[in-house]
Formats: C-alpha cells, structure tokens, sequence
C-alpha cells in the first residue's frame, strides 16, 4: 500500500506518541522527527496533531502536550503491516537513549518488561521473584505491581490479571549512553551456570537479526532452568552480551562500581578481545555479559504460571518502582 | 576447558558420524574433516576411529564404515556445551550440500523436520495434515511415522510417542546448490496471509543470527495461525527468504517448472532488487520467499496437539516417505 506523506508522517507523530511515556508537545515531537531525517517544522506537526485530534487518535493532556488514544493505538496496530518489519536492536537503541536514569538522585526514567499474569497467582509469583533476588539472579529488585483497568506504557491490564514490572538488564546500556560510553548491544541468549558460576553462552540470537526479543523467545521455548539454579546453582538462564571500544573500559568498570548498589548482575566484562563466557568480541572491542532482566519472570514460568511477557516494553520513572518486599 | 588436539579430533569425528544419515568410512570422514580445514589424512582417522571403537563410542556397521553409538552421542552431547556455539545458518548449509534429491528418479536424501507426538493423538493429527495439505500451505505430502523404538536420525522415540517426519522447506536449497544454483538462506519468517494471499512477512530473524532455528521459535510462541489461514484465508504462517544470484533467475524458475509436481510452496521469486513480502534484496540478487515446512506440524499444535520438534533435523532417504493419504 502506498501512502501519502501526510498519511506517513501522522502514523509517524502516532508512533511517536505510542513509545513515549507521558505527553509530548509539538517542539519535542518535531525534534524526534528530525532525527529520523524528517525535517517540517513545529507548526506542520502542530497542523498533524490537529488531524489526529479530530480524528480521535490523539487528544491533549493537559499544558503538557498531546497522548495517544486507545483509537491511536488501533489504528498504529492495524497499519504495523504496512510497515517494513524491523529489528529489535533499533527499539532498543530507540529505547536506551531515552534512559534518563541519574544513579546519585536514584531518579529518572528507567525501561521496564512487562509480564501480565492471573491475579490469584500473584501472591506465589512474588514468593519466585523473592527466591531468585536473593540467590542473586535478579539484576534488580524493584518492580511494580498494577491491577486490572491500568494503562501501563500502552498496555491495557484486562481483568483477572495483574501486571508486573520488573527492570530490563537493557538499562546498563542505557546508562553508559547517557554518560557518553557507546554501547553495542549484539546478542541475547542462554548462559549455562555451573556451581553458580556462569559457564558460557549456549544460545545466542543476535539482536540486528532478530525482529523479536531473543529473552522472550527462549522463554516461551521454555529453555531456561532459573529455578534449577536457584536451588542447585546448575541450570540456564537468560542473558545478553554487548561490546564496549577497548579504550573506555576503565571508565566502564569504574562506573559499575558506583551504581552496583542498584544494578547487579554484570557476569563478565572482558579484557580487549578476550572471550567472553565463550564468545569472542571485535578487534578493539571488550564483550560484556550480563544476566538477563526477565529470570526472575522465566523463574514463575518454570513454578507452572502462566505469563504474557514483553520484554524491553516501555520507560517508567524509577520513582514509581519499589523493593519486591513491600509488596509481599 | 582446553583440549589437546587428539581429542578435538575425536570429537569433530564423532561430530560427522552423529549428523550422517547412515554409516561413513575412513576415506570418506578424512574428506570431510579436509573440508573443515584439518587434513590429516585416512590412516589417521583410522587409528582415531579404533580410539573410538575401544571407548564404544563408535562401532562398525558391516562393510559400509563406522556409525556412532548412544554412548558416543551421549559424549559429544556433554562435550557440546564446551563448543563454540554456532548459527543454524551452518547446520543448514551442511546439510544442504548432502541433499542428494533427484527429481526424475524421485530418488536420493532430503532433509526432513521431526516432531513427536502422543501416540493416541496420531490420527487427528493426521486429519490436521490433511486439512492442510488440502488448502495448499503444505509444500509437500510426503510424510514418514516411527513409532516407540525406532531411532529417527539420532532421535529415540520414546515410549507412547510417535515421530512424524515432514518434508523441510530448505530442500528448495539444497535441490538448487546440487544443480549449481548459489542460494543464500537468509531468514526464517512469518508471512501475514489475506484472503488465501501471502501479504508481507511481519517477523523475521536471520539464520546467520540464531544458534535456534527461528520456525521453531516462532512455533513455540504460538505466533501462528495456520488452521485460520486453512479455514477463512486469513492468518499468519512460518515461512523462509532466501536470496539467489540476478543472473541465475531464469535457470530457478525454468528448474522449480520441473519439480512443481512435488515441491509446492513458492511464494515469490523476486525480480533482481524487487521487494518480496516486504523483504529488500540484496545488490544483484533476487529474493525468494518459500512457505515452511512446519506449517502442517504449527496446526498441529494450533489444534491442541502438544508437539516436540526438531526443524532441519536430519536427511531421510525419499523412497521412506508415503503420501500421507497411506497413513490415515
């Protein structure tokens, strides 16, 4: 299907809309734009926001600009197989840069996976997620828990489930962005653990090949062995790997140090051109492994409850996010 | 874990006896380890092969050369997770080189996808076969069945299970590289089907990306929709992209007129740079979309029926499969 300009650059200012947490104003949404090589100005997105609103896809909030209407979110769904099918690497490179975490005010957006599970359940998935926070398998311990008739980052909880949050391992990268370490996210994939110890990437995905998260894929496969490692220290489970330039290696493991009280789960961080839990990085490059952010959910999977996980699903505030022990 | 070089070697040969149809001689394993770059001749990969016959990893099957036992494949499957891991782009490169296929005799080796399944379900799931080879998403009739016992390319059927082997789709590969046609395998997809017509694909992940054969992954995300696709025309299924040279289209499509009678399943063949299914080719090539060899076993599952499949599993001699009409 052909499209106009005008139809393609409203489906864009949707899109737009659709990933970002809060209400974007005109300014903001021209800036974006811009980036992706589309240069028109603060007033033609003006005259589009116009459009949607009249529409209906878009309405405003407030002062702080315009959101997307549940109509927005089925329109951009309906027109998704138009578009040409992308990989998962540039939503999460769309993602990181928008990580605004600031590691001293414990503060700023974060990005956060998603698993919907039925609500009578919850009690005992928060008993797994303890488990594997305190065998140190959990990267990090905040979560959210919101009920049915929440709208989380675009996901509307329908009734008889819950949602959890729970913190996407992606954020590392996010956070070396933002303080200037370029980061190359390659693969997601499965680390064998041996005497808790991990032993070396058995699956990969790579994730400029990939139009899916690898993480959910190996869980709904159910690959993984969490709860095995959890009791035994033996078993798989998820992980991702990516590659720093050699030279800012220092600054990259003085920097984990600072915000290990918050992040945990860095596995390896690799000298230039050292494996890496069995995989081999680019010349003048250090591979990172890091144990993937969804365990604690493959972990509830594997205790026989059911979920609808997605993976790297949106940004919140960390602030909205709070130790798994307040909510058991 | 550092090996020395002999136990590489033993290794690489029981590696080559695990994915060989059936029992290989010195000669023969010399050339293929000469092929991978380790050229040590035939009187040495005897002297290897008797290492291995006094371990019981190997034994020797009449005139014919050695075959692996349980005891080897157990062996190399612990050995495995010291290995490289590897993208399922060179499993099928290997394994499209052995297909052996020759259309006017209706003879030689393909490739074939196993799944097994309970024993009582066989019959219905034979009827979902039916229901889509009927509406035409099957390439091909041809099926196998192995009940408990039986050891199907390296798998032992259990006890209350039954093996359904199917036709794979990247036969299209290697009927076309034994006819001197470079094919490139690129992705494993799924294909958005309207009214009986394969729109675009909407998931893709590449094979030099995954370790996993991606249809499989898809399949056990339940990402298809097969039995929709047989009863409305409107669905999604698992389909694959390769690309081949511009220069060699008018050869492919004169050569897929030949054996039209026994692999359906063509999508597209692009013309040189022409999308296909969404998909953009390469400079100088052209893209070829093919529907999946395990859409048939996909409905299976749609329909209730729990599966455990292996895609792109082992070769089978064509004179061993039926039509599947002789099984119901």
């Amino acid at each position: 299907m052909v499209k106009t300009i005008d139809e393609q650059r409203l489906l864009d200012i949707l899109g737009i809309l659709r990933y970002n947490k809060g209400p974007l104003g005109a300014t903001i949404i021209a800036r974006r734009l811009e980036i992706s090589g589309h240069d028109i100005g603060d007033r033609m997105v003006r005259n589009y926001l116009q459009i949607l609103d009249n529409k209906g896809f878009t309405k405003k909030a407030g002062h702080l600009g315009r959101i997307i209407t549940e109509k927005g979110i089925a329109e951009l769904n309906a027109e998704k197989i138009h578009e040409r099918v992308g990989f998962i690497k540039s939503v999460i490179q769309d993602l990181t840069y928008q990580v605004t975490y600031n590691h001293l005010k414990r503060d700023g957006d974060i990005i956060v996976n998603i698993s919907l599970i039925g609500d009578k359940r919850l009690n005992t998935a928060l008993k797994v997620l303890k488990s594997v926070y305190e065998s140190g398998w959990m990267i990090n311990p905040l979560i959210n828990v919101f009920s049915a008739g929440y709208d989380v980052c675009g996901t509307a909880i329908p009734k008889g489930k819950v949602a959890i949050c729970t913190v996407c391992s992606i954020n590392i990268d996010g956070i070396l962005v933002s303080r200037g370490i370029p980061t190359d996210p390659i693969y997601g994939g499965i680390v064998e653990v041996i005497n808790n110890k991990p032993e070396k990437f058995v699956e990969i995905i790579r994730f400029d090949g990939s139009s899916l998260d690898p993480l959910e894929l190996f869980m709904a496969k159910g690959m993984t062995s969490v709860l095995k490692v959890v009791e035994d220290g033996k078993g798989r489970i998820l992980a991702n790997y990516r590659e720093i330039p050699a030279s800012s290696r220092n600054e990259f493991t003085e920097f984990l140090d600072q915000i290990s009280t918050l992040f945990k789960g860095i596995m390896m961080v690799g000298e230039p051109g050292e494996k890496v839990l069995g995989l081999i990085p680019s010349a003048r490059s250090c591979g990172v492994a890091v144990v993937g952010g969804l365990n604690p959910i493959a972990a509830i999977e594997e205790a026989g409850i059911a979920t609808k996980t997605r993976a790297i699903h949106g940004l919140m505030p960390i602030r909205m996010m709070k130790h798994l022990e307040e909510f058991i």
